[in-house]
């Protein structure tokens, strides 16, 4: 892993790999939104990201192990990408992430719902979601990238977002 | 709060607003180093931050309202920096932070102890930390900045810190 070493404090050296405003978002985006393609990343992106950035980044998560590139044997030209082990043991700390962000910031209420269900679930919710991504992305990437690895956890909070989207949008 | 707002989402906005590798750093050696002045925060710095970026960061925060400065009755031209409630409760996510780095990214040891210690005290160490920063941020910030308040777990963490250095830089 190739990293700055200004201290080798856990806090200092958490934000020197990810302490950017996009490295989390693309992690959080292959997580929640199972984006595993590139197009599906950039067309998706609620953050309107850039293209070169997303490159650059998705270049900077496989640089530091935190995702892996393989081939999509169904179609030649793209790539798929998936989560290691290291970066779906953030899910803890993302979850901790949204429930500060969820009481202390201007958040819309669609796209938080999410942050809400995984703050009450709390660790035993973590650990099931844990196990579903481990079978996306590391077991079973390639079915897992077209959405054919059962995902309990996933599926009720995708849910949970599009219901409170509709009746929102519906407003 | 004046933030960009890409995106309303929880964990967007907590990276549009400390998304960068200063902001949390500030907050931890406030937190755990009890830093309350600029001096301080820029001397003993273990990433070795400018001073042009501590003053940057510190303005950057005091908007947020992450923390909050004001005059030390003992020393006229030195102000007082002390967290506010949003940035106390910070805790839980810097501790999930500070466990992910301990376990996948290369730390020294006796920058790590405390992130361990935190780790294993979970929810009760985080809840009774967090009152103690209250005390001494919030409710007395004087006596607080001059390290008068009772602190327990804060007294804890350094004296497990100070162990470690001395076991290890005597090696």
């Amino acid at each position: 892993m190739n990293i700055e070493q200004r201290s080798g404090c856990p806090i200092n050296l958490s934000l020197e790999v990810m302490g950017d405003k996009w490295s989390l978002i693309i992690i959080r985006d292959m997580m929640f939104g199972n984006r595993r393609h590139f197009r599906d990343l950039l067309n998706h992106s609620q953050e309107g990201i850039a293209s070169n950035i997303l490159a650059a980044r998705l270049k900077h998560l496989l640089s530091l192990g935190l995702i892996i590139k393989q081939d999509d044997p169904s179609h030649s030209q793209k790539a798929i990408y998936s989560l290691t082990e290291p970066a779906i043991q953030l899910v803890p700390m993302l979850a901790m992430i949204g429930a500060w962000g969820r009481k202390h910031l201007p958040v819309s209420e669609d796209l938080s719902i999410r942050a809400q269900l995984l703050e009450e679930g709390g660790q035993p919710m973590w650990d099931a979601f844990m196990d579903e991504l481990r079978e996306s992305h590391i077991h079973d990437p390639i079915r897992g990238a077209n959405g054919e690895c059962s995902s309990a956890v996933l599926a009720g909070l995708t849910a949970a977002y599009q219901q409170v989207r509709a009746r929102t949008s519906a407003q």
